[in-house]
Parts: structure tokens; C-alpha cells; sequence
């Protein structure tokens, strides 16, 4: 791609063309020569977003959920993106059963830009791409960019990482789901939403989660001391808390009822993200947390980049010791440090 | 750790010794100085054990199949080890709400080695320990080695991936679950199980996955062909198959009905795991798909191994890195070609 090429379309994205933003979508997802050089012209218009996760169990009520919260900030003005990231399919936005139709009523509004991403392939992939897309969406000029995720595995931990404000939904009579709601998830939550509120055991499920917060509040602040989990250390809910000054004090996620396909519950669900939002940007605690993700997100980006330039230089070699490996000629300990000698200092 | 340690441990597990096999799972848990010699040494007594992946949403009843399993194989007398993923948790096994009670049974069988694993961490954390995990019990003696993972993300699928046969498993009633099992999974599934097939919708839930895999199967041939993802290849059910001759054929993943909590089915299961086994030892095909996984899952070992390296050397620049990008000094793009520099060739 010539700089000029590159210059053109990191300038149609910041004046906010759509098709520009589409355009550059496309590469991202395609990985294709260039897309780093317009990511990099695009970077000074960047770091403007509100990014918010959404993640949650499969049936959870997420996507109706996102289409709810794009209509809330459309209608307080704010230009919208958002990122279906769908780590389990190789089609995009689990295209075999269409379940995100719903938010194409949103396709005719030129204020909302969606883009679905299954990209998986190298290590961190998927994380990464997300990334990229919410970087264009941020440069598009998106006041906020919703990255909506199909379930709780350490991708969507990975991609919420990434988020200022994680919001989790969980819905009730999925029996085990708040098993499987782990603390992995509990780590990374600002906010909880219990969708579909007005089913039987709506209010078990809230407890359920209170009980959780408790348990795993108390289990987490053990496992930051025995060092697991850079954001472990965020999460001290309950009476340590209370007994510090308001400046200092961290953030306890609350939960929030709400029906998404009637709307009840969705202005307290906006407040409470807004309150967040407020947290991390006003206080010097949530300042130093949002810090933290963001510098997070960027270690993972260099690492990443980093590992796929030399795996772009030594993948046949990597590919040919697997196979003296399978073959039992030698053993992966040794084809290591073969390796690593490609990667010296 | 001394040379003699090393080996007194390697020997210990290699006797079949507990003590030793429990000793060395907790140097590979914490990555303990020398647990990789303790691998390194028992790689020779290696490569025996069938490893078998377990997979599904959570509420398919995962667990009480593994414990059914369990006492199959070792009612036709074979050593069995489990390792159970919970990447979701950074504490052991789902320990908070302990799901994994239902195994305990036989914690009081010397012919049964039962380990939890819930490691994250840096890229590809969990699969690695998971597959050194594996590569203990299979040194131990296990003739079976079950690898139950708790979700269907990506973690799931390169956990999944170093399996010999991977068995899925689904239930009815789970409204989204067959959404939540796509493609990325259907590209794994060596046999799949509709566990409580006695409750309403069985019959509806096997259709959905015939429906999957006929509809899975055409894209991911499609997928195949553009390139993306090295086990999609593998995966061609239907008709063009049926054309072949039978020692080319691909593997059809079958569909078994059970009832887990009853041991309704459980014959019928083991009976088309065993027939994949020996697909995939006695045909040329099923051959070349078992050394395609196995290599895939040392050249994963080997780019994890290297990328540890270099982030044990650079960590602190990486993170110094992303400091000044986060305060808009630099950009990531100037800052990953400054560390590339430390990458050279």
C-alpha cells in the first residue's frame, strides 16, 4: 500500500466515513500488507472511546442486551461501534445460526458501525484483532464501542482486558451458570446485569452472585497475594473497603436487574456503567486501574507482535523439530533450546 | 534440584508410584525450578497413554460422564488419569462451588490419579500445563487419560487439541448450547454424547447436530480451502467421503445418546470411542490425523517455550514500553520494532 493510500484512508476514518472505517474493518480482519501502517496513522486520533466489554454466558440475553444499549447512547448522541467477537466459530459472527440479527435494525443508522471478528489462528489472535477493530471504531470517532463476547473462557477474559468498563450478564434457570461464571470473570466484572429479571428466580440468581462477590472477593485477595493475576489486586470488595477514604477505595461491581426485550431495568444499567465510567476516569484509584489495563493491553500487543515476527522467521523450523519430536528421534526440551538459540542476547 | 533428585523422581513415577506422580504434578502446577527436567526425564516413558478431551457447555453433565467413564475403563482393567481444566478459575478445580465432588469416589483407587488445573497466566498457559499434566500420568502408567475441560472457548479447543479423541458433549434443554457449539468445536469432535437423553428434546438435540455437522461440514471444507485452520482439513462427513475407499476415509463423528447419571448408553460410548481409537491407529488416514495433532501440539510447546524465554529476558522493557505508549509518548508499532531488536537473525 503506498503512503499516500495509507494517508487517505486514515484520514477518511477520523473525519467518520463509514466506508473508509469498513474499508480498514477489512484489512484488519484480512490481516493484509498495510493494515498495520494505516493502524499506526490512525493511532494519534485514537484513545477517545468509552470501550465497554459485554460478556456472559451463551443464552444470557447479550446480544438483545447490546442492541438495548446502542439504542441508550444513540439516543444521548454518542456515536456507537461495536465488536461481536465469536472465538468458537471460523465463520464470522456465528454466521451458521445468524443469532445476531436482532441488531440489524441498527445496520440503516449511519451513528452505528458493527463489525463481527472470529479471526483465531496465532496465539492471542483473537484478543488482538479485537484491538485492532476497536482502535479504528475509537478513530471513526464512536463515543463509546460496545465488544460484546459468545461466552467466559480466557479469550473473553482477554478481550475484556481490554475494556474500561466490563459488564457481565447473566440471566437466571440457567442452572449452572453461575458455576460457571468463575472467578476468572469476577476479576474482570464492573458491572453485573441479571437479564430476563422478570423469571422465576431472578432474585436467587442476584444472591447467587452476592454470594459469589463475597467468597470469591475474599478468595481473590489471596490469590493477589500469592502474586496470580495482575487485575486480582482491583477487586476488594466488602468491609476491608468501607473502612478507607472514599478516594482510595475500590470499585464493587453492582448488580443490576433488567429485561432486555421489554427495556425495564435499562436506565439503572446505564447509570451504573456511567458510574463506572466516572470511577475510572475521577478518582485516582480508578485512574490507576484504568491505567494498569490499558498498559496490559499494550505488553500483550508488543509480546504478541513480537512472537508473529519470529515465528514468521523460524515457523519451518519450529514446524521440522515437531516433527523429529513426534518422530521420538529427540525430545521437545532439547529442540527448545535449538530454538531458542535463533533468539539470542 | 539435583541430578539425583531428578531421577529418583522420574523413576518413582515411571513405577507407577502415586506419591512420585503427585509429587511432580505439583512442580509442573507451579512451574517449580526443575520441573522441567523431571519432564525432560520422563519423556521416554511417554506416548502410550489413548488421551481423551471432554468437552461441552456447563450443565451437559461433564462430570458425572468422566466418572462414568472412569469406572468403565477401569472395570476393563486400565490405569486412568483425569486432568480437569477450569480456565475460568484461577483456584484449583472450581473449588468454590465443588462440582468436581461427584469424582471423588475414587480418590480411594490406587489405579485412578485425578489432578485439577485451573493455570492461566502468559499465552497458551493452560494447554501447555495441561499437556504436561497428561505427560505425567501417561509416564505413571495411566492407559487412559481423560482431559475434562469446563467450557467450549478457545482454551477448551487447544486443551482439546493435544487430545487423541476428543468427545463432546451436549444435553437437551440447554436452549443456546447448540449455539454455543460451533464450528471451532465441531472441528474437534471425534464422537459427540447427548448426555440425559432421557429428558424432553434428546431426539431434537441429536438433529441439531446432524443438522451442525452437515452444515459445519460443507463450510469447513470451504474454510479448508481458503486456508484457515489446520484441522478443518480433517473434517469432510457426507457425501463426498462415502465416494472413497474405506482406508482413506475420514473420520464421521458419531452421535451417542446416554444417560450419565443411570450408565444408560454408557456402552454404546466407550464402544465408539474405542472405534475411533482405532481409526486412528489402524488406518493410514487416521494415522496421518493423530501425527498432525501431535505435531501441532509440540510446535506449540516449543513457540511457548521460546516466547517464555524471551519475556523471562525483556519483560521489564516490554512493560516499560507500554508505559510510554500509554502516556502517548510513542506509539506500539515504533515501540515492537524497537523490541524486535532484541529478537534478531
Amino acid at each position: 500500500m503506498t503512503p499516500a493510500r495509507v494517508a487517505e484512508l486514515a484520514q477518511g476514518v477520523a473525519r467518520g466515513e463509514v466506508r473508509a472505517a469498513a474499508r480498514v474493518c477489512r484489512l484488519v480482519d484480512d490481516r493484509a500488507p498495510g493494515h498495520d501502517e494505516v493502524l499506526r496513522a490512525l493511532w494519534p486520533t485514537t484513545g477517545r472511546a468509552w470501550v465497554i466489554g459485554v460478556t456472559g454466558n451463551p443464552g444470557a440475553g447479550k446480544s438483545t442486551l447490546v442492541d438495548r444499549l446502542i439504542g441508550a447512547f444513540r439516543a444521548s448522541g454518542e456515536k456507537v461501534g461495536v465488536v461481536a467477537v465469536d472465538p468458537t466459530s471460523p465463520f464470522t459472527g456465528g454466521a451458521i445460526l445468524g443469532d445476531r440479527i436482532r441488531m440489524q435494525r441498527h445496520f440503516e443508522d449511519d451513528g452505528v458501525f458493527i463489525r463481527s471478528i472470529a479471526t483465531r489462528g496465532a496465539l492471542g489472535g483473537l484478543s488482538r484483532s479485537a484491538a485492532d477493530l476497536v482502535r479504528v471504531l475509537d478513530a471513526w470517532g464512536a463515543g463509546v464501542v460496545l465488544v460484546e463476547t459468545v461466552g467466559v473462557g480466557q479469550d473473553e477474559l482477554e478481550v475484556t482486558r481490554t475494556a474500561h468498563t466490563t459488564l457481565v450478564v447473566a440471566s437466571p434457570g440457567l442452572g449452572d451458570e453461575i458455576q460457571a461464571i468463575k472467578a476468572g470473570l469476577l476479576e474482570c466484572a464492573d458491572v453485573f446485569a441479571v437479564n430476563k429479571a422478570d423469571r422465576d428466580g431472578a432474585d436467587a440468581t442476584v444472591r447467587d452472585l452476592e454470594l459469589m462477590i463475597a467468597l470469591g472477593g475474599e478468595a481473590l485477595v489471596a490469590a493477589a497475594r500469592r502474586g496470580l493475576g495482575h487485575g486480582a489486586a482491583a477487586f476488594r470488595p466488602g468491609a476491608p473497603t468501607e473502612a478507607r477514604d472514599a478516594a482510595e477505595r475500590e470499585w464493587t461491581p453492582p448488580i443490576v436487574k433488567c429485561v432486555a426485550t421489554t427495556g425495564v431495568g435499562l436506565p439503572a444499567l446505564m447509570s451504573a456503567l456511567g458510574a463506572h465510567h466516572r470511577w475510572s476516569r475521577e478518582t485516582p484509584l480508578g485512574e490507576a486501574r484504568r491505567r494498569e489495563r490499558e498498559e496490559r493491553a499494550i505488553a500483550d500487543f508488543l509480546t504478541a507482535t513480537v512472537t508473529d515476527a519470529w515465528l514468521r522467521r523460524h515457523g519451518a523450523s519450529v514446524e521440522a523439530a515437531a516433527r523429529r519430536v513426534v518422530r521420538r528421534e529427540t525430545d521437545p526440551w532439547a529442540e527448545a533450546a535449538a530454538l531458542s538459540r535463533h533468539d539470542p542476547e
